[in-house]
C-alpha cells in the first residue's frame, strides 16, 4: 500500500523531529551529488537518525510508504553507490558517529557507521594499536562506507581489504529489521557468516550501522625504497623476492609504468627521487618491529636484490620524510585532474603476469580509436590491482562511454575484474556482465530478491532486483 | 514430480557408469558416517562424480527427482555437517581431486575440492610457499570440506580461518547449475562477493568443486617457547606483549589451564617440558624470516616479558624438535579418547577477558550437575577460541544432551559462541539459537530459502528450508 509522498514527509517529520530530517530547500548541495561525477539530483528527502533503531525506524517507515532508499555515508565513493535517486528518501549516517569501545585484550573497536575513518584511526594510535585502512578521503568517508564498499587503499597486500578487518557487524534490513551480529572473535563458526553479505554490497541488501573493527599492532618501523627497473618480468621477479625475503613485513608494492611517471615528473612537476628513466618505477615499504633490526635487513635485502640484477636503480629512505618523498611519487594522481584536465579514471583487477601485456594492449586500442589518447598505468599489482587514468587529448569533453567501453572490453579479454577496489554502483553497471557470467549475476539477483522482494534500497545500483518471479 | 527411487539410481547408473555409483551393498562402511559419532545410516547411493560439470548433473537430477543430497569430503567433521542422511543420495568429492595450477607470481594454488588437505601443503612447500592452515586430520580432510568448514586450526591468530585463504571458487547450486568464479586476485569487488556465501556454510548452499588458494611465503624459521604464568591476568597481558613485541611473526599462541595440564602430564603421560606447576601454561610460537635475526629477537621478548614479571618460567626451543616437543603437549588431546574413555568435546568461542571466568563457571556447574564431572579447557585464545572437554567419571554412558545444555547454557550467559571452529552440522543445531538471535537465525533461513527452495541440499543441517511461505 504505497503512500503519497507528503504522507510520508509527515510520517517522517513526526517520527523524526529536528535537525534527524532535511526536506525540499533544507536539503545542502552537499547531499545531492556523491564523487562520481554524475549530475545533481534532489531526493525527496535526507534523514539522519541517530541511534540504530532510529535507522530500522526510518527504512520501516520508507519501506511501508513503497518509497526507494539510499544509504549514504560520506559521500566520497568513486562509482556512485551512494549518489542520490530522485523520488528516494537519503539515510545518511553522519549523525550516528564516535567509537563506542576499544577492548585491548581482543584488539578490538567498536564503531558507529558514521564514524570518519579518520578519527578511527587516530584512535586506535592512542591506543597504541593501528587501522591498517587508508585511503586519500580519510578524513572525510565514514567507516559505514568503508564496509559497505569493501574499501581497499595501499596496505591490502599485508592487510586485506575492508573485508578482513571487520569481525562484527550490525544492519538494517531493507524491512526495517535491525540485526546485530557485534562479535569479537576471529572465529565464529555459528551458521552462515551473514555480515560477508553486507560488506562490499554497496548498501543494495542492508544499512550498516555499527561494526567491530580487528586492530593490529602498531608497527615500530616503516622502510621504503623508490626502485627502477628495466623490464615487467623484473618486476615480477622482484615482487617474488620481496614475498620471499620481507615476508609479512612487506606493506605496499606499487608499480608505475613509464606513462604514468613522466605525467607525474613533467606534467604533474612532482621531483623524482631517481635520476635516470627507467621501463618500471616500484615502491616498495615495510613495516617492521625495531628500526635497529629491520633496517639493516632492510639495506641488506635491497643489497641482495640489486647484486642479483633486479634493479637498475633505487633511492632508501633514510628516514620517514624521505617514505613521505617517495609516496609523493605515487600520490601525485590526485593531481591529475586539475593537471590532465577531465579524464576518465579505472580500477581494475588482472592477474600478476598479464598486467603488462594488458597495459600495452589497452594503449593501442585506446590510440587506434583515437590518435591523441593519452592513457597511463600505476596500481598495487601485488593485489592485482591496476589503475588506469585516459583521455582523448583532441577533445574537451570526454567520450567516456567509448573509452569505458574499450578498457573494459580489454579487461574482459585479459579475464580480469572491472572493479578492484571501487566497486559498481551505478556507473560501472552497465560493465558487470563483462567480469562476472550469467550465473553470477543470476546468483546475485536472486540474493537481491531475497533481501529486497521490493527492490526499495539503493535500487538500480550493482544489480536489480528481478521483476516477474516475485509475488 | 518426484521421482520414485528406482527410476532416479536407473537414471544415475545411466549418467555415472562405472565407479562413480555406489548403492546398495557395494556402498562401502566408511561412508555411512563422520567423524561426530552419530549412528550409522546407509544412503540410497554414494555418486563419485570426477569433473564439476558430472557434480552439477548430478546434482541436476537429483532435484528433478526429488530427492536429498549431502555432500561428502573426507568425512572428518566433527559436526555431522557431512554424516549420511537416510534415503538421500551422498555426492562424494573424493574422487575429483588433484591440484590444476600453481601461480608462483600470483602466490595462488588453483584445486579440486576433492584433494587432501597434506597433499596441498606438500605441493605448496615444494613450490616454495606455505599453505598455514593445518589441523589434526591433514592426511585425510578434503579442502571442499575445508571450505564448507571453514576450517580454523593453530596459526588462525596469524593467517586467518580458511575464508581468508580462497581468493576464487566454483560450486554448483542446489538445482544444478555451476557457477564458477575462479578468481586470483586479492582485490575483486564486482558485485556482490558470492564465494563468501559457500565457505562455511557445511553444504547446505551448494557444493564446492574447485578453489583458488592463497600461498604465503614460506616462513624462514620457527621459534617457540612453553610458558608457566601465575594468573589469567598474566597471560591477557602476555598476548598483548606479543601482539606488540612479536607482530605479524606471531603464529600461535595457546593457552592451556591446569586441568588440563593435569590430564596431559599424569593420564596421558605427555612429558612435561617444564619442571614446576603453574596455574597457566602458555605455547607460542613464532614465524620468521631468517634464525639469524629472528632467533635472538624472540629469545630478547622473552626475556624482556620474563623480566616483566609476566612469566614464573619458560622452556625455549633450540632446535625444530624443541619446537615438536612442545606441540606434543598441546596435540596430546588427541589421545583424550583412548586415555579418559568416552567424552563430550566442544569449540566454543568468547572474548579473551571472559575466558577464565567462563572455566570457572562451566566448571562449577558442571560439578554441581554431577559431582565427579571432570572438565578440562585449553585453546587459541588470541583467536577466542576455547576446547573444553568434558565427561562424568561416575557413569559409562556420557549424558551429552545433559553436558551440552550446560555448557552451551554458560555460553549463553558469557555471550559467546557455541562453535568457534567446527561448525553446526546436526549436533549443535539445537543450540544455535544460544549464540544468534532470532533476527540471524531467519537471515538464515531466508538465504537458505533463496538459494534451496525445496531443502533438499544437507536438509536438516545447521538451518532448515522454512515451509509455509514457499511456492
Amino acid at each position: 500500500m504505497p503512500l503519497d509522498t507528503d504522507s510520508l514527509l509527515a510520517r517522517l517529520a513526526s517520527a523524526f523531529p529536528g535537525p534527524a530530517l532535511l526536506a525540499g530547500d533544507d536539503i545542502p548541495a552537499r547531499n545531492l551529488h556523491d564523487t562520481s561525477f554524475l549530475a545533481n539530483v534532489t531526493p525527496l528527502a535526507v534523514l539522519r537518525p541517530d541511534t540504530p533503531e532510529a535507522v530500522a525506524e526510518a527504512v520501516r517507515l520508507c519501506a511501508e510508504a513503497g518509497v526507494a532508499m539510499v544509504p549514504q555515508g560520506g559521500l566520497t565513493g568513486l562509482a556512485g553507490g551512494g549518489h542520490p535517486i530522485d523520488g528516494a528518501v537519503m539515510i545518511s549516517l553522519e549523525r550516528f558517529n564516535g567509537i563506542e569501545e576499544i577492548d585491548p585484550a581482543s584488539s578490538t573497536m567498536t564503531v558507529r557507521a558514521g564514524t570518519p575513518l579518520e578519527v578511527i584511526q587516530k584512535a586506535a594510535d592512542e591506543a597504541g594499536f593501528f587501522i591498517p585502512l587508508d585511503l586519500g578521503a580519510r578524513g572525510s568517508c565514514l567507516i559505514g562506507g568503508n564496509i559497505g564498499t569493501n574499501a581497499g587503499g595501499n596496505r591490502v597486500i599485508r592487510y586485506g581489504m575492508t573485508r578482513e578487518m571487520i569481525l562484527g557487524l550490525e544492519y538494517v534490513l531493507p524491512d526495517g529489521t535491525l540485526v546485530s551480529g557485534l562479535n569479537k572473535m576471529l572465529k565464529n563458526n555459528a551458521g552462515y557468516d551473514l555480515k560477508q553479505l553486507f560488506i562490499g554490497s554497496e548498501g543494495t541488501l542492508g544499512i550498516v550501522t555499527r561494526a567491530v573493527l580487528r586492530m593490529h599492532p602498531k608497527p615500530g618501523c616503516v622502510n621504503a625504497a623508490l626502485c627502477g627497473l628495466g623490464s615487467y618480468d623484473d618486476v615480477v621477479n622482484l615482487l617474488a623476492e620481496a614475498r620471499r625475503g620481507l615476508g609479512p613485513m612487506l606493506s605496499a608494492f606499487e608499480v608505475m609504468w613509464p606513462d604514468y611517471w613522466q605525467v607525474v615528473t613533467e606534467t604533474v612537476g612532482t621531483r623524482s627521487p631517481l635520476e635516470g628513466k627507467h621501463a618500471f618505477y616500484v615502491l616498495l615499504e615495510t613495516q617492521g618491529l625495531d628500526e635497529e633490526i629491520d633496517g639493516p635487513r632492510f639495506m641488506s635485502w635491497i643489497e641482495r636484490v640489486y647484486e642479483a640484477g633486479l634493479l637498475e636503480d633505487a633511492a632508501i629512505s633514510q628516514s620517514l620524510s624521505d617514505v613521505q618523498r617517495f609516496w609523493d611519487v605515487r600520490d601525485a594522481c590526485a593531481e591529475f585532474m586539475t593537471r590532465l584536465g577531465p579524464h576518465c579514471a579505472y580500477d581494475i583487477g588482472l592477474p600478476v603476469t598479464s598486467m603488462d601485456a594488458f597495459a600495452d594492449a589497452c594503449r593501442s586500442r585506446l590510440v587506434e580509436a583515437m590518435p591523441e589518447a593519452l592513457s597511463v598505468y600505476y596500481g598495487h599489482i601485488g593485489d592485482g590491482n591496476l589503475h588506469i587514468v585516459a583521455l582523448d587529448r583532441a577533445v574537451k569533453e570526454q567520450p567516456m562511454d567509448r573509452i569505458s567501453s574499450i578498457v573494459y572490453a580489454t579487461v574482459r579479454d585479459f579475464r580480469g575484474t572491472i572493479s578492484a577496489e571501487h566497486g559498481i554502483g551505478l556507473l560501472k553497471k552497465p560493465y558487470l556482465p563483462y567480469t562476472r557470467s550469467a550465473e553470477e549475476l543470476a546468483l546475485m539477483a536472486r540474493i537481491k530478491a531475497a533481501l529486497d522482494p521490493a527492490g526499495l534500497l539503493n535500487p538500480g545500483k550493482v544489480i536489480d532486483t528481478p521483476t516477474g518471479d516475485l509475488k
